[in-house]
């Protein structure tokens, strides 16, 4: 009975190569007061140079770039397959004339970790989407090619608009086309003043916790509204963090739809297809949620066919220097075992059984 | 078996005639281009003035200020109690020097009409959180000597920097000395970026749907965080909306908790009491989600034995003009009925047995 691990990421050499050319957020950087670490800063909060360097982004160790931790890590998480995929921000930062050419390097890079390890590992590739429109289609007909990738990993901002930008519908329809699964990631979270003036002191918790998962959700609501799902109806996207808070709040939408007098006086109500529908049809959940309360209203909204086991390595490593396994993991592990108590084939079905049916992880 | 409604405002006489009084958000006026209706403008966002004015704010009849009109509401929907509120902003806007004579005026006003339907209507009252601290205790403790009232609606400003400021305290003593419940409501939202620049076709959907439950997240989470409940573990607060995403969403808070390294230099992980502890000894939720999914997730965060059934009535009235029954009301209905179908005795809890033994509505 396999385990498979879907979210997890890597910052292959190509692309740390590429963040260590950079002085501006993304980037990775030795600091002069600790030359034997590299620090990597991704977000413009981390990068306040009145604080300690110490303090700035997080330590990038082996565990972010070299596959042969992932590897081991899997092992001693009992995973027998991981899709790994590109850790946030990808591409978006990138000038439009150099994203085609990065991604392509980058793409065949992770490809080419996936081939040491047969069987084992897979990937989501990323797009260059800051390139025009053609070069994004190439890299979706290019990757549709490559032996080990799956779908592409997407951030929430698209082209720079958002995901319900009309100017991504021909990438949409290229993705829908080749049958390429999205998966959407947070990156941007929310503007640093809704978490109030004691923020800082709580470190990175509000924005990770809570800024993460609503972004998540504001961008798929926004892909809902804007009929994405009605134009392209077989499109698939596997939502990060078990949807954000979609399968808690899929009601809420639904009835501020059904009461919205702008809609309804556009004639955007009649004839769409409702939460309820995509949730089932078109959108996947990966099971990255910590608790059994979260992962049955996952489970209740997309059904136990639809969640796919994850573990966000390399983040949320254990405290405690001496740690082996994985507390952020065995929490996941927990509710899944917790959720399913009563029904270990459909715990099973999470675990691997689920990804390897969607994502076509045979060989 | 009673049905009690724990969410449901009204705008009683005295405060319309203050928003009346105001010429800037909040405000109730009557425009010359519709002599015959007046519209209420509570959020900065509806008082755009290149729009018409039949598009700012929304009309105000009497279904927000007549009680008689809640109580024919009630009939309708065969709910026994109503436990009313002051809908927001309540007196958050209120220069210092004016607040605590409001709220005085206000709250006798709230209490008056409870006592024409004798057993029927309970309250919240509102707090002048404008005015020195000294005037809000002096509030508080004349609240508890009202007969109707039973807690106090509050905002997520609190005193203007949130509900994890160290100056509340003061006040949250006072609410727990005097076992006043908070009824934490809100009405800020998130900035209008976050919603991306195609928002305004949506409607309200982004905002209502999405800003109101994540602005009473991140308020309900920073009280964690900042342990409010570490200090004061006997205050009891009601959440709007079944908590906003905080059962979904509580699993992933405790786990950026223990994952934090700032967290733990400070020594602030140790000992704390925890999110799903605090959910089950001192937040209540209502049943406002509209989905058997997103409620049986309350449920499994805080036990059937904490929820109370909700309205937000006059908010989400049915857009057929000819509608009887409102839509948003057979929603929690349904979902209630949905998730206790196999136990018709938690069912009744949530639908009134709860809120009479929690908010003490015997007579």
């Amino acid at each position: 009975m396999p385990t498979v691990d879907v979210h997890t990421h890597i910052y292959p050499p190509t692309f740390v190569e590429l963040l260590r050319s950079r002085t501006t957020v993304p980037y990775v950087r030795t600091f002069p007061d600790t030359p034997n670490s590299s620090r990597l800063v991704i977000l413009p909060g981390e990068d306040d140079p009145s604080t300690p360097s110490t303090s700035r982004g997080r330590p990038i160790g082996p565990e972010y770039y070299d596959i042969a931790q992932k590897i081991a890590f899997m092992d001693m998480h009992k995973i027998d397959k991981s899709v790994i995929s590109l850790a946030n921000p990808w591409l978006d930062f990138l000038p439009a004339e150099e994203a085609g050419e990065a991604a392509q390097r980058i793409n065949d890079d992770v490809d080419g970790l996936c081939a040491k390890y047969p069987g084992r590992l897979y990937a989501f590739g990323t797009l260059p989407l800051s390139a025009p429109a053609e070069t994004v289609i190439k890299e979706i007909e290019r990757l549709a090619g490559l032996k080990h990738m799956r779908g592409v990993i997407m951030g929430t901002s698209g082209l720079g608009n958002g995901l319900d930008d009309p100017a991504l519908d021909p990438i949409y329809a290229a993705l829908e086309k080749h049958s390429q699964l999205i998966f959407l990631h947070p990156h941007y979270g929310l503007p640093a003043s809704v978490y109030g003036p004691r923020a800082n002191e709580y470190g990175h918790v509000l924005p990770l916790a809570l800024g993460f998962p609503l972004e998540t959700t504001i961008a798929v609501t926004r892909m809902l509204l804007s009929g994405v799902w009605d134009r392209f109806t077989s499109l698939n996207v596997l939502l990060a963090h078990s949807g954000g808070t979609l399968p808690f709040l899929a009601g809420r939408i639904e009835s501020c739809v059904k009461h919205d007098g702008h809609l309804k006086k556009k004639g955007n109500i009649q004839g769409r297809r409702d939460v309820w529908e995509i949730l089932k049809t078109n959108i996947y959940l990966d099971a990255v949620i910590y608790s059994d309360v979260g992962l049955k209203a996952a489970i209740n909204a997309s059904g136990a066919d639809r969640l796919m086991f994850g573990t966000d390595h390399p983040f949320f490593p254990p405290l405690e220097e001496k740690a082996k396994e994985w507390h952020s993991v065995n929490a996941n592990y927990g509710a899944i075992s917790s959720a399913f108590k009563d029904d270990q084939s459909q715990a099973q079905d999470v675990l691997g059984n689920n990804a390897i049916r969607i994502l076509k992880l045979h060989d």
